[in-house]
């Protein structure tokens, strides 16, 4: 069955009227088609009675129709720059009860869904989705396997371009060519996080100056041309470590491998997070691992499942996910070591794979 | 008087009880703050009565307390992973008749404002804040000319790059790493579109292998550290054009020309659509011209106002916006000159002076 045939059946299982999904992962899922997110509103419609449909401006046409989305056999309907786009829409989809809404459609599209639909209650599209989104296929495993590769040969290269007297900029710069040159169709995020900024867990760049004896945290990412997404970070030091760095570290590096040796199907995601916490808190480190330890990964970077406390949900084979405690300690530095991780029947299989020791450059 | 306060006396003329900016141009407008758009909720919280605060995840307090934002005065509302933050956001404004959203606002988050404050009606933040934005200052005009200057040298490179024999990838490729290079901070997109791919105005790269003869539309952007937004297109030809081609590319060439004359203080945008529409449509190829004549842009590619019929709003001293006629020839060629102007107390500024004739390569 195709995945528009399987969104079909689920819609009307779930009892939602239609789903509407802008360009972003959900259409992208359903159809293939990696549309810009733009003002003008593209949207598949998959309404529960009757046939799917996708709104294209009429300058997007051709891209369109040399998209995935062209072999599905779904109406294309066109529309021009001053025509309304939303009320079409409406007209066609007629009274619903319920719509369901890509999770990232933006506001200044979504309230004027709820103008031309104003009897429709909004939900998530996620409700229907999520069940499919969640279990990657085996050609989606192969994707984010050879997503994590690439990533993998960026980190390589990290030690050639992280020298004291350079700027977290400059090194970031060098590391995002390095990201395209890999293989990936863009840059996402390029994270340079030395000494004091590595206690920053999303910092990303700055034109702070590394020092020599500095612990920096590189935690990078792209998207490849499949549309899967790389995502891993590793620690780097310049010269040796200071004492207590080391001390922590090897204790993070323990709660990691620990959280990914307990990948497996039927355990929750919230195991896995306190998998991790545990030796973390045991160490007595537990108030400076201040996030969950992961995300799911596919055709975004942050996806359902989430590996944190509270997620009851049980991993099934095909879950894809990020497993990367850390530890930060404020003003001073912080660690983070982060591998994807795909549920097998078998237990979890790491899709990055360079040395999770620190590395001294 | 400072972005935020002038926002906040805005908010209060405009009878709306708070606005709501999660990540993105608008909270980076009002408050220098570029935070990743994540499904974490960010966001800066304006009300009409009261302070103004921002509820911001614990893990990105390090990043908000470095950005601009912390100098505003501002409080930092720290919320831990497994707290509700949309209920605190809620019981802090309390019952207020109107939220005013983001207009990029994810669904995955308006929606749950919508649950948590059922009785206010949602609308867009933009009725605040496109006052503001359109007019850019002499700074944001400093930034959007650097801009320019950065896309111009990445054009200027273009021949080196554009051969027959290679695909439409590569050299897109090459581009991606000059635009960095030339000081942006992202690329945003990459147009390689050459032979019958010209004929679709958002193609962006393909695997095609680009042939001598053929006309090649660049249209390419990024974002500088600024934040401000880059974007130019210009047309290559990869030896001499076919006759045709060359005919109706000097319409478009005049087409653009007319356009850019006409922008002064107190014409409206929809003119400024109709003088480069006159031209093409003069010469016969007025169904070939299938888009409108531009767009805002500043902190976004693509934002207020649009040059399009049916916008009677008057240009005025600051406002920033794409000229970018095209000609659409299916299943043959096309194409498309776009520079970025600032309309100035004169005329139209042009922030993009790469020779607009053909190139030939």
């Amino acid at each position: 069955m195709s995945r528009l045939a399987a969104v079909r059946e689920a819609v009307g299982a779930a009892g939602i009227g239609a789903l509407l999904l802008t360009p972003g992962a959900d259409l992208r899922y359903v159809t293939g088609y990696d549309a810009l997110p733009l003002e003008r509103l593209t949207c598949l419609v998959v309404p529960a009675e009757g046939e799917a449909f996708i709104m294209v401006p009429r300058l997007e046409i051709p891209a369109a129709e040399h998209s995935p989305a062209a072999r599905l056999g779904l109406e294309f309907v066109a529309w021009d720059e001053t025509d309304d786009p939303y009320s079409v829409v409406a007209g066609r989809i007629g009274q619903v009860a319920t719509i369901g809404l890509a999770e990232r459609m933006w506001a200044m599209h979504s309230l004027r869904f709820r103008s031309v639909l104003p009897g429709a209650e909004q939900v998530l599209a996620t409700s229907v989705l999520r069940g499919l989104r969640t279990r990657k296929s085996p050609a989606e495993a192969a994707a984010l396997r050879e997503a994590g590769a690439a990533i993998d040969a960026v980190h390589a290269q990290v030690p050639q371009f992280l020298k004291a007297g350079r700027t977290e900029r400059e090194v970031g710069r060098d590391i995002a060519e390095a990201i395209l040159a890999a293989g990936h169709a863009t840059v996402d995020f390029v994270i340079v996080a030395s000494g004091p900024n590595g206690a920053s867990p999303h910092h990303e760049l700055s034109d702070r100056v590394i020092q020599a004896g500095e612990p920096v945290v590189i935690d990078i990412g792209g998207q490849m041309p499949s549309g899967y997404c790389s995502d891993s970070t590793r620690v780097y030091c310049v010269g040796e470590p200071p004492a207590d760095f080391a001390e922590y570290y090897e204790v993070l590096r323990r709660a990691q491998d620990a959280a990914c040796e307990a990948v497996r199907p039927g355990v929750s995601c919230e195991s896995i997070d306190a998998a991790a916490r545990e030796v973390i808190a045991e160490a007595g480190y537990g108030d400076h691992f201040i996030h969950r330890t992961g995300h799911g990964i596919g055709l975004e970077t942050h996806e359902e499942p989430y590996i944190v406390a509270g997620n009851t949900e049980p991993l099934a084979p095909g879950f894809a996910f990020s497993v990367e405690p850390g530890i930060y300690l404020s003003g001073r530095h912080g660690a983070r070591i982060e591998d994807i991780l795909i549920c097998t029947e078998d237990g979890g299989e790491r899709l990055n794979n360079r040395p999770r020791e620190l590395v001294v450059v």
